[in-house]
């Protein structure tokens, strides 16, 4: 499969390596065709890792990944280009996470998300949101935290849920261990437990961590 | 040990019943003196069991649990009196939720929480934050939930938050699952779960559920 990981930060340099060890083709999109850590990517995982713009990547992509911080997606989402997502399953990974005063801060929280914003601004993606609840190693890698610990998948399109379920998989969450929450309205949900994150973080002093749920059958 | 529990609504007559069968002497605290609710319940559970005002309540309880919603906490508080909460243990497991055109939403959210809010209006009470993230039956009776699932502490005062952790342990809460979160501020990630619950609610269709945190030690 082809793969967009739109940002060269962590996250999408975590997501891009870990999909070209899968075996795909992987396009790391940047605001510049010259962003110096994507062209390095491209060069040291050379073959099937490309750089480019954001828009070179999602033209590229048959799946694109939005791995840029949630207060920047829907800028960087522009620049992709509507036309290079329409019809394309959309995962989005990102948080609201703003800084005030040093402070972490959600922005939009509540009455919106970041992906009921993507799905707004960009009606025939078929967006996705999941991995948010968990730092990005264990997201491609979830054995680096014990116990059946789960991740979430939200939004409008069960085919394309699916097919984000399967790529779950392959990155080591096995189907019964990701929970469908519903549509893209539940995103919120899944954002919102960012605080609980951070104050996890901030107490085990490390991002190896994650929940199971707990249910009575 | 003496109780106060605020608030007649499920939650507080949930809390209120196991404290008795634990064998604590427990006021059920409500608005007026004559709330039929709280007088029957008193009735029916003759010897250790009392009605009242809110202020009658917080008067004869060592301890004070706020049971009533997260958005008439404070305006319950004022009532029950500062001067029957000063250096107790107030224990508030309200949530921030409201309603709007029918649909949940938190009030306050993000930049504030109720447990803060009770806080600052009470400065001379130990509030610790704890058990909102749960159904008030799992409250009580955690064993409803198979796993080793977690509930959270959080507070500014250490010694108020051992001896909540201690009545957790009645609760049937091993210590080992309670997680301290740190200070009063830490509330906001707590109750900024309650739409991750209402999701899982939905998607369950029942409220005996709860999440486990797995770490990496």
């Amino acid at each position: 499969m082809r793969y967009a990981v739109l940002g060269t930060g962590e996250v999408g340099r975590t997501l891009a390596g870990r999909l070209l060890e899968l075996g795909h083709e992987v396009t790391l999109g940047s605001r510049s065709r010259d962003n110096p850590v994507a062209a390095q990517w491209a060069t040291a995982e050379a073959g099937r890792a490309h750089a480019g713009t954001f828009a070179d990547a999602a033209a590229a992509g048959e799946v694109v990944v939005n791995a840029v911080g949630g207060r920047v997606a829907l800028e960087a989402l522009r620049a992709a280009g509507a036309e290079h997502l329409d019809g394309k399953v959309l995962v989005d990974v990102s948080n609201p996470l703003a800084f005030e005063d040093g402070r972490p801060r959600l922005d939009p929280v509540e009455s919106d998300s970041v992906a009921e914003r993507i799905q707004r601004a960009f009606p025939r993606a078929r967006v996705v949101k999941t991995l948010n609840t968990v730092n990005c190693q264990v997201m491609v890698d979830p054995r680096r935290v014990p116990g059946d610990h789960h991740v979430f998948v939200c939004g409008a399109d069960s085919d394309a849920k699916q097919q984000v379920t399967a790529l779950l998989g392959e990155f080591g969450w096995p189907a019964g261990r990701v929970l469908d929450l519903g549509g893209i309205r539940s995103a919120r949900a899944v954002e919102m437990y960012l605080p609980l994150w951070l104050a996890l973080f901030g107490r085990f002093g490390n991002a190896d961590f994650n929940v199971e749920v707990h249910r009575t059958r």
